[in-house]
């Protein structure tokens, strides 16, 4: 099944609602207009879709393999790599100082979503040496960041996140990987890491291992644990590649999806210890592995639309193509394509609004971060900062669940053909179902939504984006149009229940937490609901000043619709998981673990 | 991982809400007292967790395989499959005069839940078998009945549902099979068919194909489809074995789940016709296949109750066992088993209480069957068939789509075991993919349920389902706990959103099809939701009737923290139902097909 990018709504995105202009006002960005980025999309779009979707589907046919020690990646994966890495689609958005094109995250994230889409398995790789650049850039040393980050950054090496451990998931205190002093800011590695995406591969010279361990006699619990730089290759002084490491995959793991990524048990030490480098200082290390790890939350969410999108693409095509039973209003005697069907474009507009709905998000959500760093006026960029964290579980917890149901829908508009492994859809639901679970699951989500992200500071900056909507409302009422009408009215009512549920995890957050966590995860999805919706919301404002001008009308009809489509049919939620959130914790919590 | 027959919450259900005092009055059923009962299911539970089920991820890792034309299942399948019929499971509820046991369908339908709990994909033959018996007979002659009736109860032969063709799906009027007669109601048959389960095998000694095709020069459509019995191999006059017939299975289907169930693509008539026996009369074929496929519509809905049961049962053992993070509340410094985070208890709450609501609905329908077959009193009779027939499309839509949501749940709650394959979970997940599918997609469903069920009577039926909610609601009112006040209101919000969704299909059904069928899964999802929530409410009573005379209390507080749990968390969606389907119908068809 062929991918194409949605380059016209993502140029939209970019230009109507992830602030474009105050983008270009940016030191570094100056040259990133419009033309520019559509330029660098279009390429970007030619590649994933010539390059590397027509691997996906052999990925999941012909999953990596551990041979010998090594893992052999899936035919094909090794030279697209390479190109993948030639021609700059590693570097989007890192600095021009470590050879990256230096262009806004905004622009990144759509060439993410577009590599995901060509190719979750291979993209994997992608996401975490993303990663390990964000952590090496804020907190390397100088030598680590000359030795390492031109490599990362060029995708000669790839990096990894290599934290779990079997009892150590979620909970990172129970880690027991020890590290032991050698001077000079040197240690020994020991332990089991397990879950690590692209541990090993054959796509690149030298893998980057940010290793999260003990040092002995260090504080129990996360206040214990410091972050190591461990090498697959030890580098020289001359930064040519040396010895190898004592670190190796021992086994590959049997995955529901993303088969073709490989998910390895990595073994430190069994030789005398893996060399590996202290990164900042000793014990600051779950706070640095949030620096990654932010990273990689941001873009799982941009990979939940980006499969969603896939899912969508292949059902629209079937649903145009399947020719069965006559239509319901009598409009044809004879059977027609099923996309007459009202329950299939029910199921095809589900898909439409909530992918367009979450990337419109994600898209301001990267403007919001490169303001976040850059702005020069401190208000607006610490504001921004604060935006773009508010976002992130948001982008982590609700892109994926959405994924988990757009990618359903694109089996179930198959009918019994995407049953069938052979037809693809199936791939795209079993691939999407890691989403919400690797780098946090959706539980730790919403408790970063509720906990740091809520009731820290007093719901305050929740309340301020429930301002911002509001603002939109009274935009929104200015539209003569049914549409705007409709829309505005979802978005109040959800805006009002959003702002109840704000004050009542205030209220127990910290009183009685079982209460507020019991309703953890629908806030999180009521959140979710409500930020995509306001986004298509602003892009109808948007799309309805184009249509005005007369500009690309049909496309801006559209636009409008999917707002309305999603404001009726999924902001409408809104009270619902206002009273489950308000009414229901108690009914959560009232079986005793004992008596299930 | 074990399976464990949730036998008492089966005996609750046939004890207090299915009726067991107007079945044992019921002609033939004079015997079946709850000792019986209790008796048959301990023995069927112990049959299905030590046989059955440890054959589940052996079937999923070694699924069956076609060689040399013939169809080997899974190793073990044969032998477990043989004593699976001679201990009776396959016949519980057929009638004696066949060889069945002749026990009430609501004890057909724990069994049948129970085997497909152990094991969908093996289970899947019996779904079949019994879908032919049901066809056979109602409208099978005598001698038909005679020859194979007695083989297909007791296990001897199975059955196929032999219906879709690559053109013809859920459009069976798209039918091209040919069947050309013969004389002396003979025919020979020709073409091929798709995605037929269980199409070829080697579980028993012959297989009873029941398939749909056309009589050269018959009306156009649905209305010159016939039904057909196509033995695999040939019954001589005296019950023995004959020749092969010329029907073969020519290739396997790769699937995303139920890998152990062979779905064949058949091949009648190569050689010259195969040989089949037309059913009743020419061109009634339809009307005969809804016998059939309303059987299987049925116990699909109950794979969906089973498939969910298992997967909860695996991760609440998990969710005991393993151990991450500390009490949120404080209660404990050390990290704990997360089945004591609220989260995870959320989501075991709503695997729980989703699943022993459609186990309600379930088993309340098997009884509604009886009854209505059986009954002395006309309008009994004719009432209760009428709610079976109401009944069915729920089941069979809203069973299979909660099933999706639980397996999609089970893995969560394991985080990134859940998608590891050998954890378990993620088999559940895959093989429950189908359900909404197969036999009638949920649209399909839903269709009926608006068309057929709804709007042909103006929504009488409907609205006698919603008084009898009321009834349940008044006496709910009489209880003085939280829990009942809870679903009292959550009910009564939830039947008046039902009604005025039953006002507007009626009124739109007929002069406005697309507005009514663009929300007809919205429809059905509410009242599959009302009616499971009504039936657990109708537990609570029920449960707390016992907790006064001192009967079990642990596990009647259970029952009635559940019942508050899905009003208190699903019910409330039903607002939300109603505003989507009311107010949003224009945006589902908004974008036309060419603007996708």
């Amino acid at each position: 099944m062929d991918y194409t990018a949605p380059l016209k709504d993502m140029l939209f995105n970019i230009e109507h609602l992830a602030g474009l202009d105050s983008i270009v006002q940016l030191d570094g960005f100056e040259d990133a207009g419009i033309e520019t980025i559509d330029a660098v999309l279009a390429q970007c779009a030619k590649f994933n879709q010539e390059v590397i979707a027509p691997l996906n589907a052999q990925g999941d046919r012909d999953p990596a393999v551990l041979v010998d020690g090594c893992v052999k990646t899936t035919p094909g994966f090794r030279e697209a790599f390479k190109q993948f890495a030639d021609a700059g689609w590693l570097s989007v958005q890192h600095p021009v100082e470590f050879g990256g094109q230096g262009l806004p995250s905004v622009v990144g994230t759509a060439c993410s979503e577009m590599a995901n889409a060509a190719n979750l398995s291979f993209s994997l790789s992608a996401l975490l040496t993303d990663s390990a650049i964000a952590a090496l850039m804020s907190v390397g040393d100088e030598k680590m960041k000359q030795t390492y980050l031109h490599k990362l950054v060029s995708g000669q090496w790839t990096g990894t996140m290599t934290l779990t451990e079997p009892q150590a998931g979620s909970d990172l205190s129970l880690i027991r990987t020890r590290a032991e002093p050698q001077g000079e800011g040197r240690y020994k590695l020991f332990g089991t890491k397990i879950f690590i995406t692209y541990g090993d591969h054959d796509l690149a010279e030298n893998i980057i291992h940010l290793m999260l361990a003990r040092i002995p006699g260090a504080p129990a619990g996360v206040k214990g644990i410091s972050m190591f730089l461990v090498p697959k290759i030890l580098v020289r002084e001359d930064g040519s590649l040396g010895e190898r490491n004592d670190v190796h995959a021992v086994s590959l793991e049997h995955k529901l999806g993303i088969k073709a990524s490989p998910t390895a048990v990595m073994q430190y030490g069994d030789n005398g210890g893996a060399t590996g480098f202290l990164i900042g200082e000793e014990n600051r290390g779950l706070e640095y592995m949030f620096m990654m790890m932010n990273s990689a939350r941001f873009t799982v969410g941009v990979q939940g639309v980006a499969i969603a999108e896939r899912a969508y693409q292949q059902a629209l095509a079937y649903a145009r193509e399947r020719i069965q039973s006559r239509a319901i209003d009598g409009s044809s005697l004879s059977s027609v394509a099923i996309i007459h069907h009202p329950d299939v474009r029910r199921m095809l507009m589900d898909m439409r609004s909530r992918i367009e709905g979450c990337r419109a998000m994600v898209m301001v959500a990267a403007t919001a971060n490169d303001l976040g760093q850059r702005h020069i006026d401190a208000t607006i960029k610490q504001a921004q900062h604060e935006y773009y964290e508010f976002l992130l579980p948001l982008i982590k917890g609700y892109c994926t669940e959405m994924s988990l149901y757009v990618t359903s829908l694109g089996i179930q508009v198959h009918g019994g053909m995407g049953f069938i492994e052979e037809t693809g859809a199936a791939q795209y639901y079993r691939d999407a179902r890691i989403l919400p679970i690797y780098e946090g699951t959706t539980a730790i989500q919403a408790n970063d939504l509720v906990g740091r992200k809520t009731v820290r500071d007093g719901g305050a900056f929740a309340r301020s984006i429930a301002g911002q909507i509001e603002e939109t409302e009274a935009q929104l009422g200015q539209l003569d149009i049914q549409a705007a009408r409709s829309v505005l009215h979802a978005l109040g009512v959800a805006r009002k229940a959003f702002l109840k549920v704000v004050d009542y995890m205030v209220s127990k957050g910290s009183v009685a937490p079982n209460s507020a966590y019991a309703g953890s995860v629908a806030y999180l999805m009521m959140a979710g609901e409500l930020v995509a919706g306001w986004q298509l919301a602003r892009g109808l404002i948007s799309a309805h000043r184009c249509m005005e001008r007369g500009i690309d009308t049909n496309f801006m009809q559209s636009k409008i619709s999917t707002a309305q489509y999603f404001a009726e049919h999924i902001l409408t939620l809104a009270p619902a998981h206002c009273d489950r959130i308000i009414g229901g914790a108690e009914s959560v919590m009232a079986i005793l673990p004992e008596d299930f």
